[in-house]
């Protein structure tokens, strides 16, 4: 027996999300699915992350344990002859037996785009937020500087009944303007359910002049859903990579 | 009656391209369908470019005759609100009632995009063509060069009875890596029947050692199809720009 971790990408598009539900279509079960597969054997990934329906990855990061006789190196080439183009396994490698990808230590990047500009453009729709109003970028950064550090993020999430505690540290925070392409990289060691979303709903209100910057810190004190923005919708959102230290 | 000119943005996933053909779903039909639904009347938009099935565009031109009041200016945003998202009217303007979208002097832009590392990006899949052994992108830059200026693009194209002059003038190619990305771009006066993807198959032959970049010159000498590389997917090329001289 043999624990096996997977560095997955895909394509949220037309996905349900990660996780398995009953009547829908997840990268999750389609993983459980092809691997079982590929193995002759019945297998359960445990997930890193549990990225929402429409939300894309390049680095999210699975684990299974097999009695196959499969080299963990080659799972990667085998699983990518079957499965579907939207979902690719980047890497994968033997680990120890008391590996778990939620329980380590860890440090994910988020990156999410917004495209700022006049009309659509339907060939980065589908990953990026579209935005018409002139965002004011400066603005914005100084906003996300307020948010790196150790901080109580409970305005900036969808409140969970089994999460208690809402204390979260960013490690980093940048935001850059490529034409009419603004990326926000986070970088932090936990995100509460929603928070880059909310975060980006609550930075497009002050790079349109709705906040002052300064607003963050009277919003991290607030500790209320309600005095954030919108959740910005999930396309614009990709999981880069998670670090395990 | 007026003349009104559409620059048009589109994912070409999804399309049996720009021309018209019977049971298919074309960028053509769709904007002849939504233009006479619009404005009451029917409406038959001649295009620039006839885009393949598959390939992008960021920029290309179609012109249509209306009787319509509405200000062509507001074409653009009506038009946005009813076709699907993967097509957007990037503006709309009035013109002159002889301008023809083809018979004009032109220079016209296209990019075409290779991934080029160990596993594909299910983010970027759509968008480029996904190319696993490494590319020696200082060769190919060297092979472009030799394409520049006034040719016979004869070995590089796929041949059409009804096209009996295959001399078209360069102004400029450029090829850049970023990260992973190879982005080649080629301006024109006029691109014969696939040209840009068999000049990327022939570049893909010389970044992976099969040609030295001088074969160019004897390729372009040979006159004959067979002495070039394959015709690279469409799904790599999106058409950047046209201008009006």
């Amino acid at each position: 027996m043999k624990r096996v971790k997977l560095i997955v990408a895909y394509d949220g598009t037309n996905y349900s999300g990660w996780q398995i539900q009953p009547n829908a279509v997840t990268i999750e079960s389609m993983l459980n699915l092809h691997l079982s597969e590929l193995l002759g054997e019945p297998i359960r990934v445990i997930g890193a992350s549990r990225t929402d329906a429409g939300v894309h990855a390049l680095g999210n990061v699975a684990v299974f344990d097999t009695s196959a006789r499969m080299p963990a190196e080659k799972i990667s080439y085998a699983m990518n002859t079957r499965l579907p183009q939207d979902i690719r396994i980047q890497d994968s490698c033997e680990v120890a037996a008391d590996f778990h990808p939620r329980f380590c230590k860890t440090i994910k990047t988020y990156e999410y785009r917004i495209l700022n500009r006049r009309f659509p453009d339907p060939t980065r729709r589908l990953y990026s937020l579209f935005y018409y109003y002139p965002l004011d970028v400066e603005n914005m950064r100084r906003a996300l500087a307020y948010l790196v550090g150790e901080h109580d993020f409970k305005s900036l999430c969808t409140h969970k009944e089994e999460v208690e505690n809402t204390v979260r540290t960013i490690y980093e925070a940048d935001i850059q303007k490529d034409g009419d392409m603004i990326s926000i990289r986070i970088s932090g060691n936990g995100f509460l359910y929603n928070m880059v979303r909310i975060i980006v709903g609550t930075l497009l209100r002050v790079g349109s002049g709705y906040y002052p910057p300064e607003y963050m810190q009277e919003l991290l004190a607030a500790k209320n859903r309600q005095a954030a923005g919108e959740t910005a919708p999930p396309q614009g959102l990709t999981l880069l990579e998670i670090r395990y230290l």
